[in-house]
């Protein structure tokens, strides 16, 4: 029980622009902490320094969220995620199909549908004032819509994507709030109707309360 | 015994075109089926027509590889590697810091790299006679530079990401794959000295020859 009985640690950043509040990763683990109702630490990083050079050794891409639970150090966010469901069976089922169908949801979102939905995002937000931006968005927005089209089939006449909910649906859900900036998901009914469940769930609602406040105010 | 006495099925496509072959996904799955000993028999589908209706119901993003382990069914690369390394401590360690450094791994591979790594194969291959494509990449490569910089100094005096060889290892290498028609890896010494070591393991080649073996020949 020492384990259990531990508070996780949670890295994130003590400020990020507004287009980026609500999407920075550490409120995926948050999510599933407070799914677990599972009292957590958050340990600021000075966004707007450069992060010390220890850091890499916790999360070797300079990123967001580092995750600690005792002893233990894992990075990225499936990881974290997926440990998490592994101890835990109202996170991923335990075993056989079930579970299987999550983790393989769990790698859809991150790895099928991330990529694409941030190519937008780059285009959209990073790159909205160059010339070749609508051009290239164009050239990936048809991969985007085919992809929100197959998860949006999958998701028919079901609440979650596996089953019961899981890891799977913190990372799909959170995934598609990235495109919160466009209509794309609202052009389908089964996969927007799931984002606004995912997202009326408390432990989100909390999760996404607990990313703000610990946000400083903009510099003056 | 009658789980691990079955022959797994994996799917794969029975011809791509030239720019396509070792890069397929199927072979992520034949390489660490090829590292336990395990035979395995493929399942071709027919690229060159839609795929049947019932193939969603096995991989929901119609594409390859599915796999099928006696009753159970599994879509998404990175779960099939992750179920085969939770059943064989040679893919993946049992447990503690050791198992989840690799399953950090693992996911770095999928959600950390290999989307900034399509990008440039997106440009150079899917759009390489696009006006707007140079600037497009010139605005994607920073960014795939960065983190094939941070992979190479997380494997400074180490042969493998996460210690002894792991399903990361097949993920990240055939990710590092994908660059092939560029020098950007070769930029970095420990990264491309990594690939080659992953790609001169035995199992590594019997799985490539396998793909290739099931390509039937150009159409005339």
């Amino acid at each position: 029980m020492t384990e259990t009985a531990s508070r996780p640690v949670v890295t994130a950043f003590d400020w990020v622009p507004e287009f980026a509040r609500g999407l920075v990763r550490d409120l995926r683990v948050r999510w599933a902490l407070e799914e677990l109702g599972r009292p957590y630490d958050s340990e600021l990083l000075d966004a707007r320094a450069p992060r010390p050079e220890e850091y890499l050794a916790r999360q070797p891409f300079d990123q967001v969220p580092a995750f600690r639970d005792g002893d233990l150090n894992i990075f990225e966010t499936g990881a974290i995620l997926l440990y998490l469901g592994d101890r835990d069976a109202r996170l991923l089922p335990a075993g056989g199909q079930a579970r299987w169908d999550a983790v393989a949801w769990l790698f859809s979102a991150l790895n099928s549908v991330e990529p694409v939905v941030q190519r937008i995002v780059h285009y959209d937000v990073f790159h909205k004032d160059k010339p070749w931006a609508p051009d290239a968005r164009e050239a990936s927005l048809g991969l985007c819509q085919k992809k929100l089209q197959r998860v949006n089939d999958a998701l028919e006449g079901k609440d979650w994507l596996a089953g019961p909910f899981s890891v799977a649906d913190i990372a799909m859900v959170t995934v598609l709030e990235i495109l919160r900036h466009t209509e794309l998901v609202a052009e389908y009914p089964a996969l927007a109707a799931y984002k606004a469940r995912g997202e009326a769930r408390p432990a989100y609602k909390r999760a996404l309360d607990a990313q703000y406040a610990d946000f400083t105010p903009e510099p003056a």
